[in-house]
């Protein structure tokens, strides 16, 4: 841990554990690269994929944020999960859960034509799983056309909030004042076809398993809900 | 628009309209701020409001990032909604169904004590809509260990992808291969009451609304995309 990736606030969020990190990180599509250009702060949405230890960004040669990022500008890379809204009885202990990544440092170019081909396959795998498989592989002309970049999870900072409202029994506040987590879920709807797929052709099944995965995550974390009494029992 | 605000990768997607701009704003719950901190990019997750041209932050007077964009750093705040993965018949021209507003500029501190009261009231009512209602007011305590601050919508980007998969009818792809968008959406789960909340409390009015309201939303897209065929027509 560097004084970097030490979360100075709320320290009890921080975690350590690698495969957390991973998890968020796999659980996520979008990325919000930020990068300094002229002296002052941007940040964007990139899709990403994670591969060990590393993330994997890929983008056009001609993006100017791409460009700078392959010619070593340091970036900040973070991934956020909203994973429900916190009702504390107070504004000012109400809260959000959610589980967030901070990713530092200083991304490359994957050149080699082997790793880039594999780097490729790992963010296509990321953001669309199954689907290399059902598309004709990339021609020469879009390969050349993309730039991967690859930054390593060295530097990283992992912060989770995932628990109930705060309450303590003589924080004198009023206990017919509901309190509580409202989840919140990115779930995907009935898939639209377009208009020139030929008649009769089956949806994807990489977009119908996609949108099954997210479903079963919803479904389990509903399920963790209603184990819990939807109205509270009474105060032991 | 400014150099800085025109979008230079698919210009066909920037947005000018300022209704869109606020929709976006209001729609989110979640910004990634950036921030140059001893000349690296910075960025992280933070609540936030909107308020006519503004978009106000809180956070404690504790908060070094706080203090820092409290002291004139400018910043990057950037909202992005993911709205769908778009499944093309190739990888290259597979994509994501975004909505993304960037805003540039530096923060000020909302220190007269009735802008701060509403600014904080906005926040409160963008993060959490009716709660203001349900809970006591904030104590002179609270107050004063909140910094609110205020960031123009003076300098801003917005870019939208909303359509289908990319195809042409001389595009070479083969259309036995399917195409499309898997639409995705934020929604609530079953509410989590808190273990202290007085037996037969019902559930925030504030709480049931919210998940009503995003369940609308996602209901519409749905109902939106009923109207399409599951199976595409026979080619025109």
């Amino acid at each position: 841990m560097t004084d970097r990736t030490r979360v100075t606030r709320s320290p009890d969020r921080q975690r350590t554990d690698r495969a957390e990190l991973y998890r968020i990180l796999d659980d996520a599509l979008v990325a919000h690269v930020a990068i300094v250009r002229d002296g002052l702060p941007l940040v964007l949405p990139m899709g990403f994929g994670r591969g060990g230890d590393a993330i994997y960004l890929h983008g056009s040669t001609g993006s100017g944020i791409f460009r700078m990022m392959a010619s070593g500008s340091p970036i900040s890379v973070t991934v956020t999960h909203l994973d429900g809204l916190v009702y504390a009885r107070s504004l000012f202990d109400s809260s959000m859960n959610y589980r967030s990544a901070v990713v530092f440092g200083t991304a490359t170019i994957v050149a080699d034509p082997a790793e880039k081909a594999e780097a490729m396959r790992i963010v296509s795998d990321h953001l669309m799983p199954g689907r290399t498989a059902e598309v004709r592989p990339m021609t020469k002309r879009e390969l050349a056309a993309t730039l991967v970049l690859r930054l390593p999870l060295d530097e990283v900072s992992v912060k989770v909030r995932a628990h109930g409202a705060s309450e303590e029994p003589d924080d004198g506040e009023d206990r017919a004042v509901w309190a509580g987590v409202l989840p919140l879920r990115l779930t995907a709807l009935a898939p639209e076809t377009s208009p020139l797929t030929a008649p009769g052709t089956p949806v994807s099944a990489a977009a119908t398993a996609y949108a099954a995965r997210i479903a079963g995550a919803a479904d389990a974390a509903a399920a963790a809900a209603r184990a819990e009494p939807a109205v509270a029992a009474p105060m032991p």
